[in-house]
C-alpha cells in the first residue's frame, strides 16, 4: 500500500528527466532515449544531484504530512475517548491498579494492540462490550497507523542511513541511488530490526529496574508483548512501569508489525525480480511478434514491446490497457493511428467548427 | 500479495484472445484492437465462456494447490512439534489442566494466534522462552497462512456466489464478469464477513453450552478472541471446549485478519480508481506528447500513449521500462526502431554466421 503512494511523487521528476534525456540523444534520429552500458543512471539529470530518488522521501513527507497529521489526530481522540470511558467506570475494572488515569490509558492501549495481559479485566457485562468495541476500532487505527506513520518514520530513517554510506564510501550519487534502489526493501527490514532490538532493549531494562524482574522473565515479558501474544503472567504492574508501557507497548508492537511487513515485501520482490527475469530472458516467437503488434502495421515498435513484455510480468492487465486505449481513439480524431499535435488542436476545437 | 499472484494465470488467456480479436478486425488497416462501444467484453472469445475471468479461481487453485500442501504441511509440523514439545514439558506449564494431548495443542494455537489467554502459563525459564520462541515462529506461519490459504478459500466461495447470482439474474456471462471484475474486492470483504459471523456465532453457542457461560461473557470471550486480545478470565476451561476451541480459535482468528486486508484492500483500491480517472480526464499538452514520443518520430502511437499515461498512474516505473527497452534494442539486430520476424531469424543465427 504504502510503496504504491510512495511511485506518484516520483512521475513528475521522471517526466522531467525523459525529456532532458530525450534532447541529448536527437541527433540519431532512430536512436532511444536510452543508451544500452548505462540504463538506470542516465535517467537522473547529473546536475539536479539525484534528484529523481533522493527527494523520494522528502516529497513522501510533503504528501503525507496531512496523513500523519490524520493519524495522530484519530490516535489522540481514540485514546482520549477510552481513557476518559474506562475512568469513569474505572470501579468495574478489576485487577492490579495504580494511578486511576494511567491505569485507565494503561488499559486502552493493551487493549487496542490486542496484548491483552488480562492484569485489569473488566467485569459488568457493559464494560465487557464496551472493551469488545474498542479492540475493533483499535485494530482498524492500528491498520491505519501501519500504513502511513511507521513507514514513513522507517523511510526518513532509511535517508540518513544512506546519507552516511555515501560519505563514507565516497560512491557517485547516481551509483547510490542504482544500489539503494535494488536494496531499498533490504535497507527497510534492516532498519526496522535495528529499531525494534533497541526498543526490546530498552524493555527489558525497564522491566528489570521499575517491575523487578529477572533476566528471564523479563525477555519473555517483553517477547509476551511485542508478539501481543500477552499471557498476563508477567506485566507491568508499577505506576512507573504502567507510564513507560503505555508508549513502549504502543511503539514496539507497531514496530514488529511493521518489520513481519517488510519481510513480506521482501519475498513479494524477489519472486517479482525472478518474474522479470525469466520474462526477459525468454525466446520471442513470431507468435509472441503477431501478439504484440498493437497497431497491426506488421512490425513490433518498441512501445509495442515494452506493453507486451509488462503484460507478461504481470504489471499491468488487459484491462488497463483497454481503457487507456479508448483515450487515445478518443484523442486521435484524424484517426490516423498516432496522436500529433494537430490532434490536440482539433480536440480543443467545438465540433461545430470542425 | 495474492493478487499479483493472480494475474499470471490470466496473461495466457489474454494474448489468445487479443489475437482472435484481432483477426476479427484486420480489414480496416489502421483500427485498433477495440471498439469504443464494448470496452471490455471484446477481449472475452464468448465461444469460451468468458474463460478470461470465469476460470481464474480454477487456474489459481491449480497454481496454488502446491502451496496449500506446502501450507498445511507447514501448520502439521509446526503443531505438530509444538505440541510433542510442550507436551514433554507439561509439568512446568501451570494453569487449568484437561487432558495433557488436548492442552499441549491448545497451548500451542492460543499461542501461535498471539491469543495469549494465560490460563496455561509456563513458569519455568526454559519453557517460558520457548514459548517466545514459538510465538514468532507462529506470527510468521500466520502471515504465510493469510498470503496463500485463506484468500484462496475466500475465493472458491466468491465463485460459488457468482454462479448463484448469474443463475438468478439471467445475465450474459460476460455482463456478469465486467460487474464482478468491479465489485471483486467487495464480494470478498462481503464473503469474509459472512465467513466470521458464521464463526463467531457457532463460537458464541459453544461457549455457552460446553463452558456455561451466560450470552455476554460468551460474546466478550469471542471478541477477545477473534482479535487475539485475550484477557484470559474467559478462556476455554473443559476438555471438549478446548478440543472445539483448539479448531475455532485458529479459523476465526484468520479470518478476522483476512476481512481487515480485504478492507484494506478496498480503500487501495478505490483510491488507485479515483487516480485512473484522474489521468484519463487530464487534458494532453503538447509538453506530454513530447515526453510520451518514445522513438522521436515526432508523433505518438497508440502503444507509446499507453506507456505515458500507465507511467502517470503510478502502475509502472521509468525502470520497468529501461529494462525492457535493453532487451528491445539487443533483439532489434538490424536496428530499424521496429522488431519484424526477419530479427528474430538474424538474432537465432550464430553471430559468426552473420
Amino acid at each position: 500500500m504504502a510503496s504504491n503512494g510512495a511511485k506518484l511523487p516520483l512521475l513528475s521528476g521522471l517526466v522531467d528527466s525523459t525529456l532532458q534525456t530525450n534532447n541529448a540523444y536527437a541527433p540519431n534520429r532512430r536512436r532511444f532515449r536510452r543508451v544500452k552500458s548505462a540504463p538506470l543512471t542516465e535517467f537522473v539529470p547529473s546536475g539536479a544531484g539525484g534528484d529523481g530518488l533522493l527527494s523520494r522521501p522528502e516529497s513522501i513527507g510533503g504528501k503525507l504530512h496531512p496523513s500523519l497529521i490524520l493519524v495522530a489526530a484519530s490516535m489522540a481522540i481514540y485514546l482520549g475517548a477510552g481513557t476518559l470511558c474506562f475512568y469513569l467506570v474505572r470501579d468495574d475494572i478489576e485487577g492490579t491498579k495504580t494511578n486511576p488515569i494511567i491505569d485507565s490509558i494503561y488499559f486502552c492501549v493493551v487493549t487496542m494492540t490486542t496484548v491483552g495481559y488480562g492484569d485489569l479485566v473488566p467485569n459488568t457485562s457493559f464494560v465487557k462490550l464496551l472493551a469488545s468495541a474498542y479492540v475493533f476500532a483499535g485494530m482498524a487505527i492500528v491498520g491505519f497507523i501501519l500504513s502511513k506513520a511507521a513507514d514513513y518514520l522507517v523511510e526518513k530513517q532509511e535517508m540518513l542511513l544512506i546519507k552516511a554510506l555515501n560519505k563514507h564510501r565516497k560512491m557517485t550519487p547516481s551509483k547510490t541511488i542504482k544500489e539503494i534502489e535494488s536494496y531499498r526493501v533490504r535497507y527497510k527490514c534492516l532498519i526496522a530490526s535495528a529499531i525494534l532490538s533497541v526498543l526490546m532493549f530498552i524493555g527489558t531494562i525497564v522491566l528489570r529496574k521499575k517491575e523487578g524482574l529477572d533476566l528471564t522473565d523479563a525477555l519473555y515479558c517483553v517477547f509476551s508483548t511485542v508478539t501481543t501474544l500477552g499471557y498476563g503472567d508477567e506485566s507491568f504492574s508499577t505506576r512507573g512501569g504502567r507510564a513507560f508501557g503505555i508508549f513502549w507497548i504502543l511503539i514496539s508492537t507497531l514496530g514488529l508489525a511493521q518489520l513481519f511487513l517488510y519481510v513480506a515485501e521482501l519475498f513479494t520482490e524477489s519472486r517479482q525480480r525472478a518474474l522479470v527475469n525469466w520474462v526477459l530472458t525468454r525466446k520471442m516467437t513470431s507468435l509472441d511478434l503477431e501478439a504484440a503488434d498493437i497497431d497491426n502495421d506488421g512490425v513490433v515498435g518498441a512501445a509495442e514491446f515494452v506493453i507486451y513484455k509488462l503484460k507478461e510480468m504481470g504489471k499491468i492487465t488487459q484491462e488497463d490497457i483497454s481503457l487507456i486505449m479508448e483515450e487515445f481513439e478518443d484523442l486521435d480524431i484524424d484517426q490516423s493511428g498516432t496522436l500529433s499535435v494537430s490532434d490536440l488542436v482539433l480536440a480543443q476545437t467545438p465540433p461545430t467548427k470542425r
